[in-house]
């Protein structure tokens, strides 16, 4: 069956949540939204595209960080109201410059960094 | 730092998402929704529980199905508004009987199934 974005079930927003796996090692890199517009520019381009809910604009992800990341593969759920993006994420896919966004435990009753900011070498 | 569920930002629903990682393997199970109880009685119970959107009750994940996430870690994003949970998943993580919910790869213009349901035995 051909693939149409406008299949997926977006929010009220007309947006859909995308969680970033890193290859290979199955970091989870980040979540963030996407729009249907942005979902067919990813599956274009094989570069991950989101919607920025702040800017509301497109962001091609590392465009201006340089920290890309390049589409292995696209994964829809159950159903179809989340994405999982299989990616290979060059640098810190947070904008802390932490590898990825979750780098806060909170099981042990407070709140524990389990990562510091990438050096810039 | 002493963590507090109301520290989180929830949507308007009063919910946030919380993706589900299976320890060890690395895979990304599913993701749901929790609001700030849902995510004080995991922590408080160790057991994965989510707000069902479409039931609007709490859904303490397995309680019917016996496929249980036991919380190993609970991990906030850098902007407070995504959760990843570390669980063991015991079973199909998804309704469908599948390990994990995200089984269809749409990356080729085509939807491709990757995995087939779990036996039963």
């Amino acid at each position: 069956m051909t693939f149409d974005p406008a299949s997926l079930k977006y929010d009220a927003n007309g947006l859909i949540p995308c969680i970033a796996q890193q290859e290979g090692t199955g970091e989870v890199l980040m979540m963030a939204w996407m729009n249907a517009e942005a979902v067919a520019k990813t599956l274009d381009t094989k570069r991950v595209t989101y919607w920025s809910r702040s800017r509301q604009a497109f962001w091609i992800k590392g465009d201006t960080s340089g920290h890309i990341q390049d589409l292995i593969d696209l994964r829809v759920d159950c159903d179809r109201d989340c994405l999982l993006a299989i990616v290979d994420q060059t640098g810190a896919a947070c904008h802390t410059n932490r590898r990825v966004c979750f780098y806060t435990s909170v099981i042990s009753g407070d709140e524990v960094e389990l990562m510091s900011p990438m050096s810039d070498t």
